[in-house]
């Protein structure tokens, strides 16, 4: 491991000591938890809408707050930067603030304000590290207004333009490009941008692994891969009563055979593999109405890449054959692919080994859900700190992290920050990683 | 059967020749299929929306130009009558003019329009039947605004309240009542309505048999019972990629293993039985999202009600199965209910001789679908008669029926009307059927 000095400070200062201010981070969390708040808890701010282009406003506000330098990209990303005592790549932290239609308020946002916790942390204690420091929040991580997921980290290493993601069109027919600019955050920053000296997310778990094995956090080990499909079945319209069993070419039945399929399937390969029919959508979709066609999405995940290809071989075939079997068209598109990522062994290694420092209980783990990081990994070195999450739950008004977890995730990632600023070029193998190493992008 | 005489007119007149005529019927037709006209020919013209106030007012005025008596109910329901030589019950024709999303031009229309037609030719012929004759367009029969459907007939005939139909909220969140008003369709008419001495409904098959066996005239018998359920299925909402398949409680999961075993359901209890998931909506519908809820409707049909029942009951052990094996609940609400219905014979009887004494080919057959014909045959001697669908096609924009098969079966409404009219209360028997026999709500 490298070691942290404090090179233009008193002797009894030590970076080693200084901790992040837990109840300023809860409070920010709540307040931005608040745009686009729901009954019961949780928020609701979907990439680019006016409750998104207000969260976004607020958290600006503080980054300006601290007078760091900020930067709008083209896709709408948002950089702020402490300087530090050398002109070297900063060491970069950072999520999104983008949330689910019934999203809660730590999913992204935690990762957010923690990173500018950090660097609140370290600017009010008068030290300056040899490194820049710079916290992001990424556009549409989610996806769930602009397909694909984590778009905005996509676009910021380069393996989609920016000019190709304006072109995107939302779920409520919306073009992404526009949206940029009606919330004021098409920015002038070019894309791709610059590749920092390491990346570290601290983001909540979103499953019930650490609460129910009672451990502090987290140490990622990569993401598991991703494939999103969107298939759209046609068929024949008929009249519910009229029409016989047997001369049917039912949509709404194809869909509904799929999303019981996609589970047997994935009970079948076992864990880690997972799958899950989210959205169904049937035209007409009356009751008494053979509907005429039927769209549904499937999102296949696994940390094996071999078997999420065998995963979505046999679903390709299952489809085949039901297509032939009932008489309808079947039109798969994909939405998202993406190959499992292992993150940087040396950064998994720092997490655990400043995770320990502060005495707090570790676990090595995949991540079950895509994250920014793993767009990162593709030109700097990445890693993840997971923190609880209570009942494992996410993606719903439900999400808890205990403000206790969130601090100790926090100072664990500020101990990662402050090791990595102090590196040298040299000190570390900061080489971009292997791009088949870290993922790619399938049609 | 009974005597048909012109005791009125001129020895060369006799009503038996007497036709309609098919070019005004076509127009007609075409004409209100425009009213709410969609891309590639059919409608939409849901109950009580704009395009169902502008189809009502088309056909209004048709009746207006033949000064019949024209009055409008408390539900919306629209008679048009033509005085007879005698103040005896009506004969009564008639069908519904609303459409499902996806409406072809001739379901329902085409009896009101031949319906229309009909009194057009007697009263154009100079000849005064001994009987009124009403046209009659009863509201929202599909039922795909307002569940149940048939309702503006079920009020008519007393088995619901028109004030507890006000009360119906739509698939929109817009009350029934509210519509009524706002489209000028709430009238003075008190409900029940007057029971006619016989009531005659024209209607396309919506089916494949007619045209398949050829045959000009379907001699309806009865018609299927329906069974219409709404099922609400709540779990819990998760994160697609973290949740493991073992932990899920995921409501879209168990909506679609219910469509599936519908679907074995029907196949199993062979035919007539029919079985339809036509809607399926999940909560919040998204790519990454384990559902928190869903709602599906189910349509199930049989002519015999014992194998329906058997249906139902095989539904509900299905659903409390799966709601505990996934840990979700299941909450089924009926949104219609009706047993199969036997139609009057000696009226079934008269449509069939009608026919063949126009040289046409019959067939006896049941209905599919429900229709406005069975509400009145609870207060009235009921029949139907049915031409064929082109490829069996309806709920469909590609819904139609040839004008020599539609001009066939207005001829014979036009006979089998006619020699209702010329009975008197002895003639035949006009006791209202046995309640038991023609149907009853449940709940």
């Amino acid at each position: 491991m490298s070691k942290l000095t404090a090179p233009n400070f008193d002797d009894s200062f030590s970076p080693h000591r200084l901790r992040i201010d837990g109840d300023r981070l809860t409070r920010r969390l709540v307040e931005l938890g608040e745009i686009g708040g729901l009954e019961g808890g949780g928020c609701a701010r979907l990439a680019l809408t006016d409750e998104d282009k207000e969260g976004r406003n607020l958290v600006v506000a503080w980054m300006a707050e601290l007078d760091l330098d900020i930067r709008i990209d083209a896709i709408g990303n948002v950089t702020a930067t402490l300087p530090g005592r050398e002109d070297l790549d900063p060491v970069m932290m950072g999520s999104h603030i983008d949330t689910v239609q019934t999203g809660g308020i730590y999913d992204g946002n935690l990762g957010v304000l923690t990173g500018l916790e950090v660097i609140e942390t370290v600017k009010k204690s008068g030290f300056v590290p040899r490194r820049p420091l710079t916290v992001a929040f990424f556009t549409d991580e989610e996806g769930a207004r602009f397909a694909p997921d984590m778009l905005g980290s996509l676009v910021y290493v380069g393996a989609m333009s920016a000019e190709e993601a304006h072109d995107i069109v939302a779920i409520d027919g919306a073009r992404l490009g526009d949206e940029l600019e009606r919330i004021g955050y098409h920015g002038s920053t070019p894309c791709p941008g610059r590749a920092p000296h390491a990346f570290v997310e601290l983001h909540i778990e979103q499953g019930p692994v650490l609460e129910r094995e009672a451990i502090d956090i987290g140490v990622v080990t990569g993401v598991q891969g991703i494939s999103w499909q969107q298939l759209t079945i046609t068929g024949q319209s008929a009249h519910a009563g009229t029409t016989p069993m047997t001369l049917r070419r039912d949509p709404g039945y194809v869909a509904a055979a799929i999303a019981v399929f996609v589970r047997r399937l994935a009970e079948e390969l076992g864990e880690p593999q997972v799958g899950t029919v989210g959205a169904i959508d049937l035209h007409p979709n009356l009751i008494n109405v053979v509907p005429a066609s039927a769209t549904i999405t499937v999102d296949l995940r696994n940390t094996d890449e071999q078997i999420l290809q065998k995963a979505e071989a046999r679903l390709t075939e299952f489809c085949q054959e039901i297509a032939e079997s009932e008489g309808v068209t079947i039109e798969a598109v994909s939405l998202a692919r993406f190959e499992p990522v292992e993150f940087n062994e040396q950064l998994v290694d720092s997490v655990e080994h400043q995770a320990k420092a502060l005495g707090l209980s570790t676990r090595r783990m995949p991540s079950g859900a895509g994250h920014d990081a793993q767009m990162l990994s593709r030109v700097a070195p990445a890693a993840m700190v997971f923190v609880p999450s209570v009942n494992g739950i996410s993606h719903n008004i439900a999400e808890f992290t205990k403000p206790a977890d969130n601090e100790n995730g926090a100072n664990v990632l500020l101990q990662v920050v402050l090791s990595l600023a102090d590196q040298a070029d040299t000190d570390t193998d900061t080489t971009p990683p292997e791009l088949n190493q870290s993922g790619k992008e399938s049609s």
